[in-house]
């Protein structure tokens, strides 16, 4: 085991088992698929519907989503801009050890600055984090919206609310884009299983 | 996919793979072996032991310690009481995450309060949270520290320093005990196996 000094009082250790070991375990590679889009627009249904395909093709998986993320690790967090931008580091941070783990884990949060994705991105390496936007409009998600969040939204109860009162910066150069107003659900999971396919994650 | 509402305005999805499901596809089941105890006292220097030793029986793992969490997802806090006490509280959900994930955790973390120690066990299963103490006095762990870092605390350049000037609180009912001022780090890895064994979490 290789120890490597910090300056900082926490050392450094190089552990037995990298992720290229868990990897070939696993017998794919490790990733994280990062979901983006509005509220309502399909991140998380899809998501779900790919690791179900994945699964049952024998991978390691995990997702990611506000139900056991906002509940969790940032439950303390609210979404104020500063409070947005702290919710998808950790995520990232945590996203990047699982991917350490040697695991395809698939994200579905809005994380609607380009910023923030753009600093997840940058804690993995080259084919490590794929983007994919799930494009849908605020009218089109607003009428999905089964719980009236969007409703809640316009008229102010919710505030910061992206689409409504908080701005969507829409990704420039994404992985794959998913047209979830006129794409269904297992189509759109089924393209992200090819771009997995492609990249070479999986077999 | 059953869609449970919440009164947050966060939804809450089931997905269609859960922990069970992964624990037969890994072939082992999903727990947390947490060790606890001053620093140099060889928590991670184990934990490590005890990851190659399961990862060559096909296990999937992953440590946790000072290394990839201080540096990432706890880089905002100090060693403060309540920066400890937040510390301890997001390893806790990340922990959680990756049991459900279905891997055999383990963490490598001073964690000296009880009361941190026993939120973390609350938010898991019976039978996910293994407590390991790794039992070694401060003035012993102090002659092995190659950094200086006990003599800096000594001196008052490093504050709040677990066994010098903070507290450390002994676990109570621990899962196993080693007792590292006179065992060497191999011969407790295999008793933390045998504890893994005896739980049957692995075969």
């Amino acid at each position: 085991m290789d120890k490597i000094s910090k300056n900082n009082n926490i050392t450094w250790f190089n552990s037995y088992v990298c992720r290229e070991d868990r990897e070939r375990l696993h017998d794919h590679g490790a990733a994280v698929i990062w979901f983006t889009g509005f509220s309502a627009s399909g991140k998380s249904t899809i998501a779900h519907l790919v690791e179900k395909e994945l699964h049952s093709r024998g991978c390691s998986t995990y997702v990611f989503d506000g139900d056991n993320v906002r509940h969790g690790l940032c439950s303390d967090l609210t979404f104020r801009r500063e409070d947005r931008a702290e919710n998808i580091r950790r995520i990232g941070e945590m996203v990047k050890l699982f991917v350490d783990a040697g695991m395809i884990v698939l994200t579905a949060f809005i994380s609607p600055y380009r910023q923030d994705r753009r600093k997840v991105r940058s804690l993995l390496k080259d084919g490590q984090f794929l983007e994919v936007y799930v494009e849908c409009s605020s009218e089109v998600c607003a009428t999905r919206d089964q719980k009236g969040i969007y409703a809640k939204a316009k008229a102010g109860v919710i505030r910061e609310f992206t689409g409504i009162s908080a701005p969507y910066e829409v990704p420039e150069n994404p992985d794959l884009i998913i047209r979830s107003y006129k794409e269904d659900a297992s189509q759109a999971a089924e393209r992200v299983i090819r771009l997995i396919e492609q990249c070479k994650l999986i077999r």
